[in-house]
């Protein structure tokens, strides 16, 4: 495991390995960029298999908050922590009172968040050691659980790609396939339904499929039939590398637009929709809602949903500009996103 | 190189991969403990031939800046920094800059101070960009080099040899062995010799041999024989390890008492110098005085020169105490001072 190597090849500021005995914790904080400001990432616990696969994930995810915020107009650089650990049997108060402690001497430089494997209800336990801490649950007086906000912001970049292949933004009528129906898919696909959509959905959990079906009319497919649907908008939500080679000459929709973070396994998949005539919204960009709605509990903003809406809307102009400046300089959206996120950055630095 | 295993094995609480494209920094800042108060601890420049071999020094290092606090009553925690580079070709001030930012983002947990490869004058420019700094300049308003008073506390140490093999404290008339003349063993040579010491001296760097014998009229011999003398105390003020499989039978002395770090090449010879008669000082307690001068620094309280040298005057009680604790337990006097070390320790955690 070379560290320095790593770092070095994208620019990271630094990464922190942070153990207690006592309590069991093993967590490592990378701080890729703060130049927009302090960097908000998220608590991922994961039963990661070795330190080195820990080590890039939380490498690779740091990185990635920094393109998001900087995408978004947030002023917020980027971060990442990951406990190694299993949620579901190690995770306890102490343990993650300890990650706050460690949160609370990274001088204000990285501010914690929700994510795989912690919650809200965690985030109000970590703030007992630190106030560098967002999404605190809302009962305890912080912005709550993201998902809904991200999953509206979603649908802005839905509205766009609808937008740039159909002349029009309405979503009344459209055929939205959504894959997996987590917090944000569901809430998405809740969203497109009451806005006219015909839904196809996908959700290896039955139980989630089956209230799709009832609830939202959607028709359920198999997991790996999803890509073969034509539709007009693709909206993966779940894992990420879902377009990729075996993938990719399957899909039979117009654009895509999901919830999911890296949603291209490679970039040159980005090229390659491009070629096919697909409108790619840059994944990184159309799932900012939630980083949206934790910055404005952040700075100590109104968190009132009107308030925050309005802000996350401006995902559906942002995706617009990107796909315009990818057709000026003819390079893909997803390019496109990476020169807007770094022209922000090279601008304020 | 796996990390959180090294951590883990003796209670650290982080390490921090430090990297900057711009000035081409890469360092590791190591906390060990910070129960005793900040971790503070030297800046160390070396060209590593690898991240692993660094990141053992700091760790290590760092590791023995707890003890060294905990056992002098120095109310500090334990931490350390490394850079890889060559002081000597790669050291510039964008470079020491930019570790000074990074020792400002750990929330006052590490304060940086001189070691191998860096100087008061580097502190001093790391002071612009951070205050968590010790060991700057005398002419920019800092405590200074703390070499001289590093020699002051060996010189306690062995005083408090003297008194425990011969039963007077006094140097006069005594044989003082000293390996090394860098600027603790010559300040070291100095003060025996006018303490009416006689002295045998070695030294790599034939100019500063050379003016041992003329100036303090030592007996020079070459490297290796130095450890067949025949002397009251050898002092060991260059580099670790001295004390190991092929020297310990040599040894001729009553005691070691010296200023260089990491003395014994493994714990056991602790035990062995016991077997033999021969009063060990711990390293960590004798060459604390330098400690002892950058917590009145660190502090904010006076550091002129009669009131920093009466604090490491203690040294000489301490060192005695290490040694009735040592011979009530029947055990070594190294670790009689682990374990003072530790109890202090637990007894403030």
């Amino acid at each position: 495991m070379q560290v320095f190597q790593q770092l070095g090849e994208h620019d990271y500021e630094k990464v922190v390995f942070c153990n207690d005995n006592d309590s069991g914790l093993r967590a490592i904080i990378a701080i890729h960029d703060t130049t927009l400001g302090p960097a908000l990432g998220g608590v991922r616990m994961l039963p990661y298999a070795t330190e080195a696969e820990a080590l890039e994930d939380v490498l690779r995810l740091s990185r990635g908050m920094t393109y998001k915020a900087a995408i978004s107009g947030v002023d917020l650089g980027g971060g990442k922590s990951v406990i190694i650990g299993d949620a579901r049997t190690g995770k306890n108060p102490a343990l993650l009172r300890a990650m706050g402690r460690f949160v609370n001497t990274m001088a204000g430089e990285y501010i914690a968040g929700q994510d795989i494997g912690t919650n809200s209800h965690d985030m109000a336990v970590i703030r007992g050691a630190t106030r560098h801490v967002a999404c605190v649950n809302e009962s305890a007086g912080g912005a709550g659980d993201p998902s809904r906000t991200t999953a509206y912001g979603v649908s802005c970049g839905i509205r766009a790609v609808l937008k740039a292949t159909n002349g029009s933004d309405s979503i009344g009528g459209r055929h939205i396939v959504v894959q997996g129906l987590g917090n944000v898919g569901y809430a998405l696909a809740k969203f497109c339904h009451e806005a006219g959509a015909r839904l196809t959905v996908s959700e290896i959990y039955q139980p989630l499929a089956k209230k799709a079906a009832s609830e939202l009319g959607a028709e359920v497919v198999d997991a790996d039939a999803i890509y073969d649907v034509e539709c007009d908008v693709f909206s993966p939500n779940s894992i990420g590398g879902v377009i990729n080679d075996d993938t990719i000459a399957r899909l039979r929709c117009k654009a895509v637009a999901g919830g999911a973070n890296n949603i291209l396994a490679e970039p040159r998949h980005g090229d390659e929709l491009m070629q096919r005539g697909i409108v790619y919204a840059p994944d990184y960009l159309v799932n900012s809602g939630g980083l949206i709605r934790c910055q404005e509990e952040v700075f100590g903003r109104p968190t009132e949903d009107f308030t925050i809406y309005s802000k996350v809307t401006q995902i559906f102009d942002q995706t617009l500009q990107v796909i315009a400046l990818a057709e000026e300089l003819g390079i893909s959206t997803a390019a496109a996103a990476d020169w807007m996120a770094e022209e922000r950055i090279a601008g304020a630095g």
